[in-house]
């Protein structure tokens, strides 16, 4: 946690904030503050600036915070995932989240387990929670979107189309002929497939809709790594 | 697992392997193979090819392996890192080993905890593990050479030096002015300090003998992500 996000509920008057749970425990075990150490703070959506610790007890704890400057920039992707497996998904989450991607899809694709979509960690909390770390990591405030697109084909057909519209549209896709361009300077709409890889309709379908297939090389990767390695490499 | 990875023990005749243990269970239980299957193999610091399952039980397995053609080629880097958290080595250690890095150093720094180097996971057997699973994602057979420095001075004093000999060498570190450099053609010695970062002093060590540092932006990375972040970007 390099950053501690804060919430508009935190507040207890004009600059004072008031912490419990998570966030209390990981200020006292982890950074071991003591009252007057000085913590960077964000409001969630909002400025990032100090907050410096006034009081606390094993219960809750009190900061004063001054909130002067902007988050850093986002990178701006549109990112489309196959579902990967839940606890990848948790890592990548966290990942793109920490990478400053604000729009992430989780679509489905044939080698997508339908086991995938039961998985509790695909509930509004869990996904909250890993958004959250990721934006604490890198000292980030504006909290991405998630959105669930559990059928492909509608997703595809009916809605990428209007995600895509003045973006370098990009699948990953091992094999393709096209490397991964780099340093791009335009906004990306980039698909990355599920373990084993898309299949042959689905590179189609989107192929058709204007997607790009790019290679990463001749190294299958996994989508955890594919990530930070994609979104260094564009951007 | 995208290879089986094959040691010269598994040989019981000039073309034809017998597996037990992880590869079988594996083979049988993920791929689900049945006799006739043919799957991608690779013989230990050697080439790659085909192997046809002839038959197998739930204790052993034969294949017929053809190996026709090189490993993917490796990066030319030599990698540093600051001894991370055993939970988080693991992962870095897969990471590496599959973006076909070679040459690994573990070092000690003054923000790691002196209790990672009494993890387990440091062990020969545990490093290894890792770096199979690495080379079995990446579908490479180059076993990388991982090396341990406990002691952070007469590393960079009286190793690092010939180490980094007609490389490029950069230290990741938040804050530096320059960015990390994109798409090189020179091999490269790359030092990723630990969580929190390197403190000043080991990075004028690290700037006295050659090294430069160099950002990735804004956003602090989980060494996780900035390992296939920066390979990714310098080559």
């Amino acid at each position: 946690m390099n950053l501690v996000l804060l919430f508009r509920d935190d507040f207890i008057s004009e600059n004072r904030v008031r912490l419990r749970g998570r966030r209390l425990k990981h200020v006292l075990e982890v950074h071991r503050a003591a009252v007057g150490d000085k913590l960077t703070v964000g409001l969630l959506n909002g400025a990032v600036g100090r907050g410096e610790i006034v009081g606390f007890d094993s219960e809750e704890l009190e900061m004063e915070v001054q909130l002067l400057k902007q988050p850093p920039l986002p990178v701006d992707v549109s990112l489309i995932l196959a579902l990967p497996r839940p606890k990848v998904l948790r890592r990548v989450l966290f990942t793109a989240s920490a990478m400053g991607v604000k729009r992430i899809w989780l679509m489905n694709s044939y080698r997508v387990e339908k086991s995938f979509w039961k998985s509790p960690l695909l509930g509004r909390e869990k996904i909250l929670e890993q958004i959250v770390l990721g934006l604490e990591q890198a000292k980030d405030t504006i909290m991405p979107e998630v959105l669930l697109k559990p059928l492909f084909r509608p997703f595809v057909e009916d809605e990428l189309p209007g995600i895509i519209q003045d973006s370098l549209a990009l699948v990953a896709h091992p094999g393709a002929e096209q490397p991964c361009p780099r340093e791009v300077k335009q906004p990306v709409t980039l698909v990355i497939g599920p373990e084993g890889g898309l299949i042959t309709y689905e590179i189609e379908s989107l192929s058709s809709i204007g997607f790009v297939p790019v290679s990463l090389g001749e190294r299958p990767l996994r989508v955890e790594s594919v990530v930070p390695f994609l979104l260094s490499r564009l951007f």
